[in-house]
């Protein structure tokens, strides 16, 4: 589509919870295989869906000052903490919640991505830029298969995305021009962001994260770089 | 050998230059194509010497404050323009020198080195830790096929090795006690100082590294916890 882009551009570097992985229902089997296992009978997806919805508000609050920097291991936790309350669950030992806790750590990968990033490998430096810790993001990917060149976390530039700062460290890290550099992302916000820092933006929307019943994001508003349904089509748009 | 050792650690970082590369092979081979297109005769071993034993200095300018942080690359580029003025040579552009000084992102892995990382890369996370600046570290693997789960670097923790904050980095970023570490070098100082931080120790001498007439490192002073011929030998002896 835009030869020029691919030209250009140098690195790849992907959100992670959405656009690479499909946490909703990764997590949703993991509570399957725990809460069924031992007689728990709670909606898993909605359990699933307050756990990611804590998640923002767990990342303000680091954002805030509220608590000193804090990996995203630790704010999962914090949040399993307060929905196992909410659901009214005590039959769980701090064993059980500490392995729930690291089903962050062994989500699946949409079935397009591991193909696609390898695809995209071949022209491109892959790699991360998430708000997961560096242990996640390294687990993770040796958990699925992800061939990345480079893990680079939010824990590294201690800011959560959408701080500028994230976004900044790509390029100095890389040592390339933010033009060189796309982001890739199911989540508009999270491209505006980088946009605004000088990056590239490739939208590759991720219509079944929050379940099949969920709205899809409006981006009448929004301009990309690139646009593709899914990894295979952001290579072959970008040449790789 | 010691079947505890490979069931504690979880992951092993590497020091990169001499260890898991031939940078003097490399970079007189690099000498021997650029000058001996352009008749530049010199001794291209001599000069390849030269340029890694600034390094130290260079770095000891970074670690008293006398330059602010400064990422190799740069350094390697103020110590090439030292040598060069050294051996007279003042008929390579910019362009010329900008990519010799690249030469150091295209370094040859050591002949066991791909096959021993894969191997080893099944048990253990596979890491860096080098002075080597991310984005030459990045560029060297995909150049040589290093499989890095993890590219770590001093320039992450703004300390060179063996200032202690570059071995400290590893557990904390990687989530894992200190011990469950392992620096895997050839140098037996790099190797004491990750110890005096708690890592374990794998030292995998490379008599090579500076030439065949080069003396051996004297360890008859020094305890690892493991010691290999090479990476695959490490791999047996660890489990992997």
């Amino acid at each position: 589509m835009n030869d020029n882009l691919g030209s250009s551009v140098k690195a790849l570097v992907f959100d992670v919870f959405g656009t690479v992985v499909d946490w909703r229902g990764s997590v949703i089997r993991e509570l399957d295989a725990l809460f069924g296992g031992k007689g728990i009978a709670v909606d898993r997806a909605a359990f699933a869906d307050d756990w990611r919805r804590g998640y923002p508000t767990a990342m303000h609050r680091v954002r805030t000052g509220d608590l000193p920097w804090t990996k995203i291991d630790a704010l999962h936790r914090l949040i399993l903490d307060e929905i196992l309350e909410k659901y009214r669950i005590s039959s769980l030992s701090e064993a059980e919640k500490e392995d729930l806790n690291r089903a962050w750590h062994r989500l699946a990968p949409w079935p397009d991505a591991v193909e696609g990033l390898g695809r995209l490998k071949r022209r491109f430096i892959i790699g991360t830029l998430s708000n997961g810790n560096v242990a996640l993001l390294v687990n993770m990917a040796r958990h699925a298969g992800l061939p990345w060149d480079v893990v680079l976390s939010a824990e590294l530039a201690q800011h959560y995305k959408p701080d500028p700062e994230a976004y900044r460290m790509v390029p100095a890290l890389l040592d390339l021009p933010a033009a060189a550099v796309m982001l890739v992302a199911a989540h508009p916000n999270d491209l505006a962001a980088a946009a605004r820092e000088g990056l590239r933006t490739g939208f590759v929307p991720r219509p079944l994260e929050w379940g099949p019943a969920a709205k899809s994001h409006d981006v009448s508003e929004h301009r990309f770089d690139a646009v593709a349904a899914d990894f295979n089509q952001l290579a072959a748009r970008l040449g790789a």
